[in-house]
């Protein structure tokens, strides 16, 4: 990401601040941090005001910071916070803004009982996080990156797929892979597990192996240049039988209809409701026991999210999972799930693998 | 861990909750859920009282939780807060202590508001966490089990360096051979650094490749059966210039002599100071940044901290790192680091790896 870019986001929330009744921000989550500052340490906390920005580290990041920054970096001795402080009422500062979805209560009393006499905490929710949902150019071409290292593990790794397999010794495949593909590590724990084991929706690989006449869910996604995907995809080892083909087809439809339904200015809640009415019509509702899917980007849980009871719309550059599922236990679980792109007419399905159950 | 190891942890908590002018605890911090009701799920909340204890979670977790947990499960349909306060109510509790260390203020603010008349929240700071640094013998296992896998990864992978490799995919290779062992993945983020760049002391593997006469830190843990390890050690590609292995010997020095200074009753701050204490002697305390260790168990990061200004005494039982280092920028870092168990008459280093520098 060019220099510039971080400059011109600082920029946008500098500018920003008057409308939002604040002198300044303090931005103390990491993904924010990073995609204000470039920074990617883990202690830090950065003070956007009109004028300048400061970044706050410890001295194990000073070479770091210094490197990845543009920011004015401020190497605290002690508790970041001290600092934080000092630089409020050094510039006298009264309203600074924080961040109360991601500061910890000890966190905010820390820093509130040290303020100077006429600075006040105003709570701004969702803020950057919003500035976050619509991808810049090179955020994409990022997110692309990723999601294609993502499907080529996935192909080199399940072209090894056998009965008598463990799922973590998969899962392990899996994510060495992507690392010699070029990512920095999974964007989340992957999953993989066998037979009933995955109508467990968030499973952890275990020792158990793989055995003929079972479905296979992997869920995976790299973390490639900060940047996430995710993907969902069904083996089969033997022949489905024919409830497996029926329940695969419906969250297959389902999937699609998802897909369908994407386009900017659609409500997120109507993209879920269409993946949901194609379930709904095989009587399997009721199996799908979460949302349609969320955005992603330097997390891989970043608004919005594409639900039920959801609120808000979706804009072009948005990058998100469509991701219907069913499980039945006892039986199994059956989820599909790709990463898109947003655009004006609908999306650009970014996963380029197959969706066919994977008959091995 | 047997369901018994759970429940005598949840009982220990009910009782302690007079001393502590609480009739119930609510945890949110995943850790501290896990340790009291061996959850592992990613959305839950525990509410312990003197009668019983309720795991609060969300339908993707219904099976989960029954198989994992003796608790009594409740499956929230929407947030769990909701549930939570439900329980509240139903049990006519007054004072309800909570993390403030781990809870969000948005988190703090929505149950709050919800609370019944008569009930408040009370902080509770560290009690769990406390209650986690001394390890039970099944934790000690596990541990030793951890510590066993990260160092024959070390060993395997470290057999395949060669000069022209690259930092991430050592990184990669470690990865893969902790998972392969037995690991369900690393405890953080794998460090590989070569060169001037083993002076980041968090430094992330990047594309760069391995040249001769440099040296490589690799900082690396796993996670196994939800326990870490933690190991420091350094490599070095050619023969060692006489700066490389004067510095070598002083981290060493001071590293054995942190572990010297472990026994059950010393205060961490003295086991810091005699590692600091060999590093000045070399007139290179300055060049140390950062603290001679730290707890680890379900977390990589736990209580204590063994660093210049913390306050508290080892306890035998506690499984703690010894890692001094330096940091001379343009030259490179030299660290090394053990995970040990503090026992009544000194520790046991359970870490087996060798520690003299790895010449390649």
């Amino acid at each position: 990401m060019a220099n510039s870019e971080f400059e011109q986001r600082r920029q946008t929330v500098a500018s920003g601040l008057a409308e939002h009744k604040l002198d300044g921000l303090l931005v103390s989550w990491g993904p924010n941090l990073r995609y204000l500052s470039g920074f990617t340490g883990s202690n830090a906390l950065l003070l956007v005001t009109p004028g300048k920005s400061i970044l706050f580290t410890d001295p194990r990041y000073t070479i770091q910071a210094g490197q990845e920054s543009t920011c004015q970096v401020r190497i605290a001795k002690g508790p970041l916070v001290i600092d934080v402080v000092a630089a409020i009422a050094k510039s006298g500062l009264k309203r600074v803004g924080y961040e109360p979805a991601l500061t910890t209560c000890d966190a905010y009393q820390s820093l509130e009982s040290k303020l100077p006499m006429k600075a006040t905490l105003v709570a701004v929710k969702g803020w950057i996080e919003e500035l976050r949902t619509v991808k810049s150019p090179a955020e994409i071409a990022r997110i692309r990156r990723s999601v294609e290292t993502n499907s080529k593990a996935f192909e080199q790794a399940v072209a090894r797929v056998r009965p008598g397999m463990k799922e973590q010794d998969l899962a392990a495949d899996l994510e060495y892979r992507m690392r010699r593909l070029g990512a920095e590590k999974p964007s989340f724990e992957t999953i993989v597990a066998g037979g009933v084991r995955s109508a467990l929706p968030h499973a952890q690989p275990t020792a158990a192996r793989f055995r003929t006449g079972e479905l296979i869910v992997v869920d995976m996604g790299a973390l490639q240049a900060g940047y996430c995907s995710d993907m969902t995809r069904m083996l089969y080892l033997g022949a489905p039988t024919a409830k497996v083909k029926r329940t695969y087809k419906a969250v297959l439809e389902a999937q699609l209809a998802g897909i369908d339904a994407v386009r900017a200015g659609v409500r997120t809640a109507a993209v879920d409701a269409a993946a949901r009415n194609v379930l709904k019509g095989y009587g399997l509702d009721g199996a799908f026991i979460h949302s349609t899917g969320h955005g992603l980007g330097l997390e891989i849980h970043e608004p919005p999210r594409l639900g039920k009871r959801d609120k808000g719309r979706l804009k072009a550059g948005m990058a998100i999972t469509i991701e219907p599922g069913v499980y039945l236990e006892g039986f199994g679980g059956i989820r599909i799930e790709d990463t898109v792109l947003v655009t004006e007419k609908g999306c650009e399905i970014l996963t380029p693998t197959g969706k066919e159950l994977r008959v091995l």
